[in-house]
């Protein structure tokens, strides 16, 4: 009687070596014992009960485009790679939700539901190669927060594998429902700790009826801030709210021969979505009044999408110029331009360059400081990690979070336990003892 | 030197029996040891410390408006009564945030929330009763859920006094952040059962530009719920869509004088909201063409206001008729036709009174079975148990669950552990166990 094979193991160094960074740039200096990658659910069952067994180190990991090091393989441990898991099972329109594994990518599950008139909204910034399991196990935000919030917003329910192999289906198909603790929370965010999210159901949200686009211009990053407060006052709830500063936009043109600069110092870009699109973006544009440089309207949906491919492109524009470091703060929204400020302060003492942007409307703002001519493999350079921990501080000052949509991961675990203080760090391990009680689940990540 | 007082105890039997039943109206068979009033939340700190001390059972309870015996005294136990605490710490109109204490009425913090021109979005039907820590502890939905989500959408952060005695806050002011795992999720929800949720920051939205109101009349609750997949696939995203049938309609005609009944048979109650609400009404009652026998705009905010505050009534309109037994189940919202259909089948084979109103854009139906001269005190009349048990049963057959907004309390118990199966059950008594070791906090009540 023959067996089917229920996962691929690798262990060439090639593979481990690619194993061992994510999109944050700063590798670990020892690769992982080896690469598992399931065919199927029962595959990544055997993988846990025997890592269970033996105590050995799991690392999952989708896509590896993580910005926290959080799916990284490490000294001892073993990658479990879900990417081959990537079916869309389901898109279901009358009951507006979609079931899929977790490697599914994300763009190509909103293009699914785009067929049926549908959009799965999170949006986050790596849409094109991030998966659905990484975006679960980060609670990704994205573009569209501000309106729609972030991933756990969408998410019904989960297919989990615990610590020793067993699988759960936890959640419901329908909207609303109160049995029982809110598992799908507590798994959504945990960063492949408390168990692996195999698949998921979710919430598909009607396409708008129409968007309507503007980019605001400011003569600095500071002005463009205040504007976020006058249009959070204004009553004006946009989809989307981008900053972007003159350095960032500088970078865009250089790599994809924009001109974004040359109009202003600082970006907004707002877009307001629905039936009263064009009524909601004049709201918002009348509230900048005044305090923009320029306001420019998009002409159609083609040029609105230009703009917000410009956003996209704006990590890999600082990733042509340097390393980047990428901090994902948020503060309070009243206090953006105070914190981009202080940003402006740090760098200049800490003689780093600091290229901010960020989901304004969610106070959220990534701050990437890009170190020039940094050889690969090198330790994060110490004027870069002082700066960063400088930015740690001030939104814990302000405040805010040090993460918002990227995680913990291995980068920010000494910041984590001082932003949650140590009885909820306490309480916390706790939880996670419960569902990890060898230890075996992403060792090192995330508390 | 004097010591403040911190809280007050009662005993005397009045209050005792008060505090034994909530508004499901099937009160515990004998009454608490004592309730006790905190006021402040250090009194609650006090009051927890002494009850693990002693390992003395405490029912956390607001306004005692819950509709599952989740906050009822029981025997043994002392009944913590927190609608002492009940100021509004801040509203923030900038950060559209508000802190209040855990027993401040919802509806006022509403109130207060529309002198800035923001709204708190949650809405459950006794909004102007209930407090927003038993809205924190059932994750209360309410009328404006189809489109504005549950009370966890809206908690940013809690203050939680644990079983020991121990303040945490835990959450953040921001919109978002991902540091550590979603305590808040797991506390909202979990009745009482994990802490005691004194405070709350919670998030406040712009109240709508404005809004649209129609009225449309079925010839029977069978073709109303089938209009509810019409408006789905319309890429409509009404704020409130309310379903009720024609018996429902008829109690409230007798109580409040209205003449809905002879209109129709159903009545969906659609509110769009937003810059787009007219337009996005029209794609509504397009949907609905044809399937409706009477369409009717509300013709002023007035007029919607009727109809909002009759939906409102339909609890109290059946409490009128004889003693009701509440269900508050969901189902995927392609399954409300044949939901309801069953439902009235359920009644006829049983011999009982079932009314059917409830928020069906989530797919949540409230059938009521209603028990004329019921005696007070007495148990559940076996005709209606078996009914309600079978309506558990119908919810789970379509893939629904048993509790969409109410909670589990202590009439929901064996059902809960049916939806949720005996692994995911363990898993929650495990957590439930690491914040309660010795079982101090509502016992008896959830999982």
């Amino acid at each position: 009687m023959s067996r089917d094979v229920i996962f691929d193991i690798y262990d060439d160094p090639g593979v481990l070596l690619a194993a061992s960074v994510d999109r944050s740039g700063w590798p670990e200096a020892v690769a992982p014992r080896g690469v598992v990658q399931p065919r199927s659910v029962e595959g990544v069952r055997a993988v846990l009960a025997w890592a269970n067994q033996t105590r050995t180190a799991i690392v999952p990991r989708g896509a590896g485009s993580g910005l926290a090091g959080g799916a990284v393989g490490v000294a001892d441990a073993v990658v479990l790679d879900l990417s081959g898991l990537d079916r869309i099972i389901s898109i279901d329109p009358n009951e507006q939700l979609a079931r899929v594994e977790a490697g599914v990518i994300t763009a190509d599950l909103d293009a699914a539901a785009g067929a049926h008139g549908l959009m799965y909204a999170p949006d986050p910034g790596s849409v094109g190669i991030s998966t659905i399991g990484g975006n679960v196990a980060t609670n990704a935000g994205g573009l569209r927060g501000a309106k729609y919030g972030v991933t756990r917003d969408h998410v019904l329910a989960l297919d989990v594998v615990l610590a020793d192999g067993t699988l759960i289906h936890t959640g419901r198909d329908t909207i609303k429902g109160v049995t029982g603790y809110d598992l799908v929370g507590l798994f959504t965010g945990s960063e492949g700790t408390l168990g692996v999210v195999v698949g998921a159901t979710l919430r598909l949200l009607p396409r708008p009826a129409r968007t309507a686009t503007a980019s605001a211009f400011f003569d600095n990053i500071e002005l463009a801030a205040r504007g976020i407060t006058a249009i959070t006052r204004s009553g004006a709830r946009p989809a989307v709210l981008e900053i972007m500063d003159g350095a960032t936009l500088a970078a865009i043109d250089a790599l994809e021969g924009t001109d974004l600069r040359s109009r202003g110092g600082a970006l907004l870009i707002a877009q307001t979505d629905g039936f009263g699109a064009e009524e909601e973006l004049d709201v918002v544009t009348a509230a900048l009044d005044g305090a923009a440089s320029r306001i420019e309207i998009a002409v159609d949906q083609a040029d609105a999408d230009r703009l917000l491919f410009a956003r996209r492109r704006a990590l890999p524009a600082l990733e042509a110029i340097g390393r980047p470091l990428i901090e994902d703060i948020a503060v309070p929204r009243s206090r953006l331009a105070e914190a981009v400020r202080r940003i402006g302060m740090i760098a200049a003492e800490e003689g780093v360059r600091i290229f901010v942007f960020g989901h304004a409307g969610d106070g959220n703002l990534h701050p990437i400081i890009v170190t020039e001519h940094a050889p690969a493999g090198a330790p994060v350079p110490s004027p870069a990690q002082a700066a960063a921990d400088r930015i740690f501080a001030l939104a814990l000052e302000l405040g805010g979070t040090i993460t918002a949509e990227h995680g913990v991961g291995r980068l920010k675990r000494a910041w984590a336990a001082r932003e949650l203080g140590p009885e909820v760090l306490s309480l916390q391990r706790s939880i996670r003892a419960v569902l990890d009680p060898r230890g075996i689940l992403n060792p090192g990540s995330s508390l």
